[in-house]
């Protein structure tokens, strides 16, 4: 007889259902035997022009350094996030994606008897790292679809040490504006950390959402995260930022692993960064298609919730889950959000012209079948 | 007035002393404004062969997935993994290096009220990875710089959740045998996870050391990590692995990030699995250049540990830390173990037989002046 390592385990962590992704390509091909080059994946929000030629050049120029670990203090990528961003290098944190930051504010700020508020159809490592750290998710309704800040604030107790709050959301792509961010931080009490989760905040420039970087020096509480997996196409890599006070920036960089960051994508941040083409053309084939898109659900009778990110979730008007089951069988990959409260959405990716027409080619046929 | 973001970090927390890595090349470039090209780096045990052709053609044949997300599952590398190492795929956990596997495992099975036990002169990484959750070490005396294994099974109390033992061990070099390891395993109480730490192994492979996986099947409570950064000389892409009973890698996967390991790093690692030639050879240079180092060092009077690693820890019967920025200044970076308890050595990894002939000249002229 044998220990029960899992009742071993911490009680947050026992509880933990792992994040569920996107299904990858290779599964699919796998499980039903189809040529991967055949299969459309619009479940990720992933890049679909391909990566910045650029960044690839800076990763071929690091192949001599392979058998190295990377600048653990991540000098280069941190001095060219802080110029850009108008911070001290200080006030920079590295992660191993932006999902590292997320949990690196969780290690270091929650434990049980503490909590996080965070909205309903959230982003999933929300309650993820929450709940591995023992703390208590304080779940907030929603109001059609977005954040219900008011309501967020009014969850603030006294054992609230984060809030996290994303502009655009994922997976609603719903956003707020200036004035609001400016009302909520305002009311905030000054313990609360605030992460503001901008993962998709390049897709939004320029519209009427606001940056997050202006409102850190009023707000020694805010932490505004961001990540090369989306707008700068470099998702295999990991790599995401956080920038805040050098405060807490010193105390997330104390808990972070001393190589979270590996060598190729300090390189290739770098170098999208500097890329503005590449930026410029990935915003311009997600307007497009996201034009497309819509064109397409209004075309079939569908509606949606209008969306400022790279992805579009669809209203079926019944369940999605067999509908997501079918596009499977027709080669297409798009993301079922039942665990994200939305049992009648699908969430879809936006892709190149030819991605999303065989998106809606092939929802077509299942929904008429 | 803004508020302590340092007083409410968690109590581990705010007691963290990051890990202090090796000085990268390029740090001391800057500093000293050297010629990154003519500085001998002998201070992470990193692989001097340079990458192996094909972990470089895995990754150049990755290029064009850079857009998307890693497979989360790891699904080619976990598959080549228990097929090599005759377990089940759902035995393996994949972490971000080995570093991430340690700390996945303070993070399910630590908190505050429990202990971790491991030697003195251990990896740092064990008690960082357990104060970052607040759960205390207990740090039991070496033997000869090595484990004492016998104090270190007293040691263990009603509290003790993990045992760190590493073989060989860094930063001393030292190690133990089979029976050794059998006779510790047998004692160890069962509820109590033993953390091999085999980072080294390959480099003492066919030695009097045992096989960590051969003590699997009959003990539960054994994880044995192990990784890719160095004999298979992939450090800058970070990754690493845990094989241990299905259910301990059950729960490690609940608490790992879901993309904790990129997609370059698995296709290389793939790769470098499967290059025998390139682990022979990183064997052979190792042997040879450990037999250069220690001949240099009976030239200049100088004892060492005896070491089954890629390392060697050097007595220098004087404070190291002068000795080493000494070191620096002759573009020599070397690793200063004063914060490992060992104030009189440095710890030399080893090099090309010119890095090495480099390094023992400097040493020789700055113990000289």
């Amino acid at each position: 007889m044998t220990c029960d390592f899992l009742a071993l385990a911490q009680p947050g962590v026992q509880k933990l259902s792992p994040y569920v992704p996107g299904k990858p390509v290779d599964e699919l091909a796998r499980e039903l035997g189809l040529d991967p080059a055949g299969i459309v994946k619009l479940a990720s929000n992933e890049n679909p022009l391909g990566p910045s030629p650029k960044a690839l050049q800076a990763i071929a120029a690091e192949f001599s350094e392979l058998t190295r670990y990377p600048d653990g203090n991540g000098f280069a990528l941190k001095s060219l996030l802080a110029e850009r961003c108008g911070v001290q290098v200080s006030q920079v944190t590295l992660g191993n994606g932006s999902n590292d930051i997320l949990e690196l504010v969780a290690r270091a700020y929650l434990a049980p008897g503490l909590n996080a508020v965070f909205s309903e159809h959230a982003f999933a490592v929300y309650p993820i790292a929450t709940q591995a750290v023992g703390a208590a998710a304080k779940v907030v309704p929603a109001k059609e679809y977005g954040h219900d800040l008011e309501a967020m604030l009014a969850a603030i107790d006294a054992q609230t040490r984060v809030v996290f709050i994303a502009n655009p959301n994922n997976p609603t792509g719903t956003w707020f504006g200036p004035q609001t961010l400016a009302n909520f931080l305002a009311r905030v009490p000054e313990q609360v950390l605030v992460v503001l989760d901008e993962a998709y905040i390049e897709y939004a420039e320029g519209e009427e959402l606001p940056d997050g970087l202006d409102y850190l020096a009023a707000h020694a509480n805010l932490l505004v995260s961001r990540t090369f997996s989306k707008a700068y196409g470099l998702a295999a890599l990991r790599v995401g930022y956080g920038i805040s006070s050098a405060q807490i920036a010193d105390v997330l960089n104390r808990v972070r692993q001393p190589f979270n960051v590996n060598s190729l994508a300090l390189a290739a941040a770098c170098a999208a960064f500097d890329d503005a083409d590449y930026l410029a053309e990935s915003r311009r084939v997600n307007a497009a298609g996201m034009a497309q898109l819509e064109a397409g659900f209004r075309q079939l009778g569908l509606s949606w919730i209008a969306s400022k990110a790279n992805f579009i979730a669809v209203d079926l008007g019944q369940p999605g889950l067999p509908i997501y089951q079918a596009l499977l069988g027709e080669g297409v990959i798009v993301r079922p959000v039942t665990n994200y409260g939305m049992p009648n959405y699908l969430r879809v990716s936006i892709g190149l012209p030819e991605e999303n027409a065989r998106f809606l080619a092939a929802l077509g046929k299942v929904l008429a079948a």
